[in-house]
């Protein structure tokens, strides 16, 4: 797999549609028809939902709307396979997406391969304008739904008591280098800007770039490993009120949680523990990024290693304006030595011992932020039905940033504003500490 | 379709318990391996688990018990295929049945094929003492799931905004004969024995026969017809708290109940409702048996009808041994006429109108009694883990009576005791008015 | 209390309107003005509305229709005490009956001292016809609520964690005399009637006397005591689903039951256990009977006991036509030695060991038995809105006999049918065993 | 009830104390015991437990920590009047403080009784170092259950048909003056300071006061009004999801929202609305701000606004450091002016049009902001016990601002941040809008 989702990051807009769209086939190429079927649970989709949707997208905003005598392939998918976007029209209800058993796989397919000859036809020729812009968030929204189809798959197949593997564990990746010890990087704060700055492409929400004042902070050199998280759980975490925010502490007794999403405890490995994966059931990666943590499990962690550390400055999480400021100075390199979709890798690794500095800000895990999702200052959302991606989200939801070992590389930036509700777990989400100069 | 399934009663053991087998494999042909896999509602199974299942009966009950040294196909499968037998060990919970993508579909009819093998084997041989009893519940505990296929598809597909079709209505089958008017058979009552007599097979619930004293009461000759059914509606029955249940009134009202099962509302059809079937959308057949209604309407209706006759005595649903013991009068004549499984139709017809008499005692739709499902006087449940087939789900259901058009005809018997709970509409149920004479 | 509850069991009219009224504000006198209001949850109500809910009753049903020119107390009160009859109007949701905190009790205590002033003139009266039945009905209606005065207010009290106390335990009662050993008193059965036969007062539900066949069978001389209920605790019996029916293990895991309701752990007491009442918390009555079990607890509870004496007829619960049938020879000696209501007791006693015999038919506990509540055969609800006192409840209940130490003695009756759902607790409910022959 | 309390804002604090003490008493002087029992909500308390609570926190925080020998009045209450304090101990379940029924009222004053005896003997004393902080704490914790006392009370009897009234309006009250036109007032920006800058009390939360930046923007004059919002669902603003939050979206169709909280459709009103308040059912105000929305609601209103005014920057909510920048220059004077609970009202007051300026910053309603409730940067919690007064409860929660009608005048500060989740109505909130300059 690895080969084929090697990509350069940006190419010819009509070069970058194939390659993305072929990168979706491929994710799904491992299922069966049956897996690909599957709605495991009201926050995930099936496999081919997202295959279905991705083309819808591309056929109601930019076919149906820029091609003149445009003919939908089948016009009961404008409702079917609409997500959210209220300006469009109806929707099927979300959790009732795995019910749709027809069309099936292959006319699905079919659909996908009719929409990108359309679409090879509309880019062979000069566009109108903003059409290039509404393609490339087609592409950047297809990405979104390449990282979901891998989560939505470990979450069905975690299901299983079977335990069964999505790709099996390639030899390379089954060796466990040591962590590089956790450093604390000192940066000075002040008045710095943050949000996208560039001429690529941003989506609305990173916009605009605006002034934050921060005072002086330092960021972890690397994300919290599973083997401190083991000793957090060893040391009783779950079971103590002082680390939880009052809303986590009823979350984690009324949902018995007791560990990160897909670990299990397991007798016959010395650490006690065993990862469900898309490589199946592995061994505790002690050095390894933690993944699969709850916003409620990353704030409670960074309580309960403050007090582990009665001298220092208190732990914390990074406000997403920290988190921004330390990785635009360090995002080429950072980007360079990235475990993302790309690597094939499938999970997050052990960040390599290099000498210090900051470690693993692209790639790996996504990193939760003390800051819920809000519009920053001067925020428009885009015009038309497009307005809905980002702006009727922002309420309710935390912040995360940098990527996991499950992003396209073209897709994430320093600037990139993921988020998700404070209990979601099934992303490949995980955390790294900072704290107060 | 029809050509298949139409199989002679009584065969041979191994003879039956192949053709039973094969039309298991029938039901399940029109569907893809995505349709096979879905899980439509706690209360339906996917038709892979039906596939399964009935074969884990075979392994666990007759092969595992009975065959030495007899090794399964897979050990895993003994609790993942597991319905509800404590006896047997752990279950998979049943809400998830739909999320085990694995063992795929090729696989479970790989496991069927080679179980067929084995049990071919031992029906050859003969038979240690009670393993033809064991043998022949196995098959007519998949004739029960051949019925569950059917009403668990049709659920699943109801689901589908696209209205798709199991398999098309032949067009002798969309004809509308004119209903037989309805007739009230009179029965002296008394002193009378109901209960399995016979020396054929029948469930432990069915047994013993016993007495029974009744009233004198009348029956009417046909279930009620989808046209006496939207008449309910056009009155308002579903609105009227003086036809219903104190606990069926607060369930119209939670879930919005207005209409059988599957009944759309339709301004193109000039009886104003359109039916979804195994068929596809339908035109509302006005001489048929109305069909998946729960007990509540069944109750409702009945207390309905008496309002619009104020002169006679009160309609009302027969005791199950009121019925069965009308039945039992009539049942080869009832059984010849019948619109089984075999018949291919897949949903109620109209009644032929013959010149009177018991019409539709066996087939078209099982019909709701107003007996609470409890046990016979003396009854005993069978020893081992099969004692746990019936006798453990004896509260807070209601007895059905008859078959429908999903019942194989090997199947269904006079005394043949059918259940669900009073909200229950997803099955082929209907109802058949009586009175006190 | 005693003295003020010792009534003789028929008076004149008036005066017995006058006894049991006046009983209804005893039962209320030990409660504070607060706990007259709450309701402890949905199926309980304030008892406060009990008072004037029951005065409601009289209003509604007696003196609006039978008193010319009567004008109400307050015309709100029709709605907002009415409990469940559509045929009278619409009803305050019953969840929500503790948040009406106006009017107040003492408004409420006016109405009833309003109303028994005009009941008083209208009684003193020659009565047009039908009206001395509605007055008794009146009558018995509020004998039930007295009795759900007593289970409300325990199930109230049993909220607080101090454990507060009703009334206190008078000392004669806190004696321990030994059970009695249990005996089968046999019955041969055969065809027999049931069903009330009198002329006295009767509920609908009661009627009409009918014949029903009867298998030869035989009764516990008891019910089952605390002492034996505590031996299926301590022998697993919560926790092995073969004594459960399949809908019962679901309620026993879903709602962690391990025990009646209001028992519980103590260290300080022999028996391991304690037993909040009406008179607070006190030590485990091994020799009397056990209460405040559901059916599911009951039914369990035989199918162990069967397993415990596995050379006998296997132990069940007996049909209410059984129950009834072997009450019938006896009642006139049962009530003689109950513990009923004017017993002052307010908790089942140990029966008097006094050689043999069929014992506590009467009082002490209601005792469930195998029959589902419905219809006898030709039953008619009664004309009017107050047919809907008991038919529109007969599905998924089942039927309960005999009293409880909360039921007053001018209501019960050996045809009396109590009925509630297989979960319900909170009333005093027990279970005497039977077998067949 | 206005004499009463009318306090001044600052006295010496054994005389606060008691000033504080008695206010509470007074708000609950309207009401019988059996309304201070009862419990409407589970987020609702009763007024008994407030009662309680509040003298739990002296008892527990000042008294037992810091009079040598101290014994408490019931050794129970600690565990029975416990909010949340984990530190603490356990706590009664919250939804269940309705069903405490004893200790009743009277014991509960006597205990508030006793305690404040003990604390006026510690009062007059000289302090150990802090307690006169940890008394203020405990004051302005009691001034927070007023209002929930006059919050909880005013959903308690909103859910009485009968519509009752707290107390009567005066007649002074029922006049209508007419509402000042909204103005937009400019604000340049910059790097500005907020949190509490004083010597004076304040909670952590409002700590430390720190640097943000903000770009130029302007804040309406006053808050929307009753007759604003009218129109806003005149226009369908409840069912058009253009103008809602996806979460709120999904909330306002679920809980079928359609107006504030206590707006009841009325026939006979010309504005179609009657509004139900401590003062009973009462016509609509239009001129009065809006009161008992949701954030949800408050943010969907500001883009329906917008949408009204496109040649304007689109109206939003503000950030509560452009809120309390704002109100830092002009606290005292919207203080003087200011609609607090001693004016006595009870309800939001229309806006006194003096020509032009801020209005109604301090009082009438809660402003929502569109800050979500976070540490400011460098936040510490209390030391000890109180440190779970705020910060654990820092998450999925919107900040409000500037005091209610029935905020106590010397509780309010600019700095002072109210916080509940969005779909939170029963306080006395409003929205006043922002918008870019």
């Amino acid at each position: 797999m690895n080969a084929r989702l090697d990509l350069p990051p940006r190419l010819a807009l009509a070069d970058r549609y194939t390659a993305v769209r072929s990168q979706t086939l491929a994710l799904a190429a491992p299922l069966s028809e049956a897996e690909c079927q599957v709605q495991s649970m009201p926050d995930a989709s099936p496999v081919k939902w997202h295959l279905a949707h991705t083309t819808w997208f591309f056929e109601t905003f930019v076919l149906a709307t820029h091609v003149p005598g445009h003919r939908p392939f089948d016009p009961a998918f404008k409702v079917l396979f609409n997500s959210y976007y209220n300006g469009v029209g109806a929707q099927h209800p979300r959790a009732q997406r795995g019910l749709v058993t027809r069309p099936d796989l292959a006319t699905v397919r079919a659909w996908r391969s009719v929409v990108d000859d359309q679409m090879a036809t509309l880019l062979a020729m000069p566009l109108p304008p903003g059409v290039a812009d509404l393609v490339e968030l087609g592409l950047q929204h297809e990405q979104q739904h390449q990282e979901l189809i891998l989560t939505d798959v470990l979450h069905l197949l975690s299901c299983n008591p079977l335990a069964p593997v999505y790709l099996p564990l390639p030899p390379a990746l089954a060796s466990h280098p040591s962590v590089a010890p956790l450093q604390w990087i000192a940066q000075p704060g002040g008045l710095v800007d943050i949000g996208d700055a560039g001429s690529g492409f941003a989506f609305d929400n990173e916009r605009p770039r605006h002034a934050q004042h921060l005072r002086p902070f330092a960021l972890a050199s690397r994300p919290v490993s599973q083997g401190e998280w083991a000793a957090f759980i060893a040391d009783g975490g779950y079971a103590d009120p002082r680390w939880w925010m009052s809303a986590g502490w009823d979350w984690v007794r009324q949902q018995q949680v007791g560990a990160p999403l897909h670990w299990r405890r397991s007798a016959s490995d010395s650490a006690g523990w065993q990862v469900f994966s898309l490589r199946g059931l592995q061994p505790l990666q002690p050095d390894a990024p933690v993944c699969h943590i709850g916003w409620f499990e990353a704030d409670a962690f960074a309580r309960w290693h403050a007090a582990q550390h009665p001298g220092s400055p208190p732990s914390r999480l990074p406000t997403e304006a920290e988190w921004e400021h330390t990785a635009q100075a360090v995002w080429p390199q950072a980007l360079a030595a990235s475990n993302l979709l790309e690597s094939g890798a499938l999970r997050p690794l052990p960040a390599a011992d290099e000498g210090g500095g900051l470690q693993q800000l692209a790639g790996d895990v996504w990193e939760w932020t003390a800051s819920p999702y809000t519009a920053y200052p001067g925020y428009r959302p885009w015009a038309g039905a497009v307005g809905e991606y980002n702006g009727k989200f922002m309420v309710n939801q935390m912040v995360l940033r940098g990527g996991s070992c499950a992003t396209p590389r073209s897709h994430i930036r320093a600037s990139y504003r993921n988020f998700f509700p404070t209990d979601a777990r099934w992303q490949f989400s995980g955390v790294r500490l900072a704290r107060d100069a």
